[in-house]
């Protein structure tokens, strides 16, 4: 089998320029977002529905879904929690649809969504997704959700992880300048993940605010199995 | 003194994020724009006027102008030459006013133009670009031309090197996560920098059309003390 063409986004931003209606989007957003649906899903919620807008958010609301949503790192006043993994407990998920609205996450899964599918990644459940999209035989994008189109640390750490391990299948080749930059950064984090991050402004911007609990968390490779993957506008584990 | 800050912006797809009046810009294209320019001052060029598209650089030479315009390594049939810094001899642009079209590098000279300073960087002026920049006493941006809204790995590396540079002076700091990546992946590159280039993209697609004979030269340090600037919209050293 030929190797698939392997690609990463380091912003939304410049998505456009990776788009590709063949591909397997991967979106992580380490923190939080990311990590949310996957505890999400592996605390059995049901699905999870994207929505890029404040607006749309108090609309889900209005309609009886639990709701997730946040905006700089704050619970919007309106939703039933914000972004923090430690909320999506099975005492609160299982068996729910839960509609979900963040800063910088939940809009490329939207934007993304031309693609042929587009799938959740995070630490929390790299190798199962390895071996999921491995299984695909497609074209992968791995979009980093950023920080208001800023290039983020840790997403691109992530990125970089996977990137590797989808390198190293074999089914996989690269010419994408990001992808070699992510693995690069990888190979100097590697050692010492957690104190890497300690540089990332998104670990600031947690900590400035007291929600930085949750960055060791965020960081436990392959605690689920879980793959949400975006089917008619809502996230289900399959 | 106060340290000012430092960003580094990856692609001009990321560049509304980075935008700001006060600053100044340090516009990066190591293969080729960048370095072409810096050549052309340090080979007695009078001023260089970049122009975004293609029909502005048409209408340019219409109007008399020496023209050097290329589109994806190509030079445009109507131009004088292209993008190649071993087109700016002595013999063709000393005294001369150039008109200047690339595929990545001039468009952000132009959309920089609303910030404080724009400046050219590139290995060949990066000793005297650090002196300068540190004599400003301003917040600096670092906006990396990238390809077609993609990231770039010779872009990125210059970047991190001149990041460190200024960083070293201790008259700058910063919060953003594209600097710490940066001047990690310089920090990998270092130690063989034409080696690291290998697996850049623009470094195949240059070999691809036979124009990648100028890349050792790109990556020469110091080979000049230009300093060009953007004032009224053209480019003239001081």
């Amino acid at each position: 089998m030929t190797p698939k063409s392997l690609e990463i986004c380091f912003t939304p931003a410049s998505f456009d320029a990776h788009a590709d209606s063949e591909a397997v989007v991967v979106v992580i957003d380490v923190l939080r977002a990311t990590s949310s649906i996957c505890t999400a899903f592996a605390n059995g919620a049901r699905e999870i529905i994207p929505v890029a807008t404040v607006e749309e958010a108090m609309e889900m609301k209005s309609r009886g879904y639990l709701l997730a949503a946040e905006r700089d790192g704050y619970v919007l006043d309106f939703a039933d929690f914000g972004n923090s993994p430690f909320n999506f407990t099975p005492e609160k998920v299982k068996g729910k649809s839960v509609a979900y609205s963040t800063t910088n996450g939940t809009g490329i899964m939207k934007r993304a969504s031309e693609c042929h599918d587009v799938v959740i990644g995070s630490w929390l459940n790299m190798s199962a997704l390895c071996r999921w999209i491995e299984g695909q035989g497609r074209k992968v994008v791995i979009v980093c959700a950023g920080w208001k189109k800023r290039f983020s640390l840790e997403d691109a750490v992530c990125a970089g992880a996977l990137a590797e391990k989808l390198l190293e299948t074999g089914r996989f080749t690269t010419i994408c300048d990001s992808v070699h930059a992510a693995t690069d950064l990888w190979s100097v984090a590697r050692g010492d993940l957690l104190g890497y991050m300690e540089k990332a402004a998104q670990r600031s911007r947690l900590r400035d605010k007291g929600l930085d609990d949750c960055i060791p968390y965020c960081h436990t490779v392959d605690m689920t199995d879980v793959i949400p993957v975006l089917r008619n506008g809502k996230l289900v584990a399959i």
